[in-house]
Formats: C-alpha cells, sequence, structure tokens
C-alpha cells in the first residue's frame, strides 16, 4: 500500500528542504518506497481534520491504510523498521544508531531551533544582540561534541542510518548561519548526506512544490 | 546481566525526580529489571571516560554487557523493545506509541526547557519579563493541544506506554511554574503516571542518593 504523507503547501523556506517533510522523503527514497503527497495549507494544519492525524497541527504525517502517525522521527523510524537500509540488523548497532536518532532531536536540534526561532521572532528587539552569544554558545558546544565524536568517520556509528539521516537535516538548519564552517569534517558529513542518491530525489521533490515544476521538467 | 546506569551524583533539583535518570529508573521498574546506578560528578561527566559513553557529556547512560547506550529516550526505547510491558505487541499500536515518545521529546519538551532556562540563566536580565509572556505562550500552546488530544482518557493512546512514561516525564518539568494547573486533565494524567507503584520505586530510589539514605530506612 502506498503512504500518503503531508508537506506544507507554502514551505517557509522557500525550497530549501529544511521542513521536516524532508526527513520523511528521504527516508522511503533511501528504501525505495514510492508515496503520495498531499499538501496543506497553514490554516488547514490546524483544522480538526488535520489535528486528528496530528495532535500538535503540523506537517509531516503518514498514513497507510488505517495507520496515521505523527512526528518525523517517528515516522522515519517506522520506515526503518519496516524496510532495510536505514538500520543494522546487528541488535547492538541498531540501539545504537537509535541513540543518534534521539540524540540528534533532543541534544542537537533544540538548540539550533532556538537560535533560529530568535533570529526570526526576536531580530528587532533590543536584548536580541546581547543574547545571541549565549545562544550561539549553545549551537557550539553541541557541534563541538558531535564534531570531537565524528572524528575522521564517514558516519555516526559504522554505516549510513537513520540516526545519520536525521542529523544531516538537523545541520542543515544551520545554514545560512554559517555555523558549520568551523567544523570540517561536521561541513564534510553533512554534504556526503547530502551526496546520496536518495537525498537528492527526495530533494528535488520538495523543490518542485514550491517551484511548480516537476523534478524531471 | 544486570545493566549499570549513570545518575548525577548531585543532583541540580535536589531529589525532585526531574533529571532524566528518572525516565530510565521509571522504564526498568516497569518491566522489572534490576540495575546498579554509578553516580558521576558534573566534572566526571565532562570528562573523557564518561564521553566515550556520552559524546555530549550528560546523564544518564546505559551499560549492559559490551551495549553503551545514551539519550533517556533511546534507553527507555531499548528497554521497552527487551522487555513486555511498555509497548504494545499490535504493530499499530506500537509505532504509534513510539510516535508519542517522540512528541513527548521532540514536540512538547523543548519549549519547557527553554522556559525553564530563561528563568534559571536570565531572571536578573532586564529583558527578562518581557520575554517571559512568549516564551509561556510556548508551552501553553502544546498543553492545549495535548489537552485536546488527552480529553478524558487514562493514557493518550491505549494502555500505559513508554509514550505515556516519557510525557509524564516531560510535564513534571513544568513542577514549579503551575502551568498544569489550567489542565485538569493532564494534572490528573500525571498524578496517574506518579501513582504508578514502578513510578514510586525509581521515585524513592533517586531521592535516596540526595537524602543520603536508604529508600527502606
Amino acid at each position: 500500500m502506498t503512504p500518503t504523507i503531508t508537506a506544507f503547501a507554502q514551505s517557509p523556506d522557500r525550497g530549501r528542504g529544511l521542513a521536516r517533510d524532508m526527513r520523511v522523503r528521504w527516508a522511503l527514497e533511501e528504501v525505495g518506497q514510492p508515496y503520495q503527497v498531499r499538501l496543506v495549507s497553514f490554516t488547514e494544519m490546524k483544522e480538526p481534520a488535520h489535528r486528528r492525524l496530528h495532535p500538535f497541527g503540523q506537517i509531516p504525517t503518514y498514513e497507510e491504510g488505517d495507520l496515521a502517525l505523527f512526528e518525523s522521527g517517528a515516522i522515519v523510524f517506522h520506515i526503518a523498521q519496516r524496510h532495510a537500509g536505514l538500520l543494522p540488523d546487528d541488535a547492538s548497532a541498531r540501539a545504537r544508531a537509535i541513540a543518534w536518532m534521539f540524540a540528534a532531536l533532543n541534544t542537537v536540534e533544540p538548540p539550533i531551533v532556538e537560535r533560529g526561532m530568535a533570529t526570526l521572532l526576536e531580530q528587532d528587539k533590543p536584548w536580541y544582540q546581547e543574547r545571541l552569544p549565549m545562544l550561539e554558545d549553545r549551537v557550539r558546544v553541541r557541534l563541538d561534541e558531535l564534531s570531537s565524536r565524528l572524528g575522521d568517520a564517514d558516519w555516526l556509528d559504522g554505516a549510513f542510518s537513520a540516526g545519520d539521516l536525521l542529523m544531516v537535516t538537523v545541520l542543515r538548519r544551520l545554514g545560512a548561519s554559517r555555523s558549520l564552517e568551523k567544523y570540517s569534517n561536521l561541513s564534510a558529513y553533512v554534504a556526503r548526506g547530502e551526496a546520496r542518491r536518495a537525498y537528492k530525489r527526495a530533494f528535488a521533490d520538495q523543490l518542485a512544490v514550491f517551484t511548480g515544476k516537476s523534478p524531471t521538467d
């Protein structure tokens, strides 16, 4: 059965692939699972019909027959459970890859989102410039630690996994801030993710929603 | 094999059970798995030996034979995979319970932590009072949504699961802020979690670290 995911009808990132549907698209491409996309407006996202799928009125959602899921991390995990290619078979390696999934979303992403939100919503406030070094420091601490752990490895723990997939999408949110430039191994890590064929297909598909052109045009 | 977890030698919450080892202790008690605790100081947490277990220099960690895990969400998930009692057997119900695990940690916890961090670190800043309504509003939006979804049910999706376990620990972080008082169903939900025998055993054990008295004294 072909699953259906939801994505922004008008993505606020203008096709840069930073919205959370990108994670799910990428995971589906990695495992070769075709999918359909239903676009939702910001108004529709907050209406009861969408909230039945997603209690917090966000995208992405995932529907497959009777199953409806929300939370990008949970959807990526579900895809990784159902198909080979995103989690190791060995039980211990699998548990460690899942630890990286949670680390990406619960330890590395929050300070990145917090800094991004401050720039989006508080840039004209008198305190913005004074708070910024503190917010940047919180991000820098996590990047230092992640860079130390990655070292010169290609991926966080052995072969590419759903943990890397989520971590790369989290680090991509730093985009315009240039915070990654100081970390050559993390920059190369993100580039390695972006170079994967599945990533490229997913990126082209989400960009096509913004440009209105089919990716094969 | 008895697993070993790590916890703060001096918990900054003074035994209120808000540190992240509480989640892991509770999960282990729910499934009846005995465990050992190794206490680490704030200095030890940031040293190379601990960072080999936890790249971000935090607690809890989980060691079981050759397996070493970090991230409380991942450890709770590992325990739930290995033992009955924390995730439904039905595949769809299980995927939905896992969605609530991610929702607790990636959607509900971040605004609660952000508000808590502001109070801890910025209370003496001139902007603190002006920013506070915005931070409280972010928390309120999530609590409104969670309260609507929970309705008059006992747990978020059918029987008690690891999703509820994580959500209750996340909501408990609101403690002193009294934000939960307006939501009678969420207050009752947290109380329902705290009334579980496994919760009480875990709470007594983490409190004993603070008081220095054995829970059975």
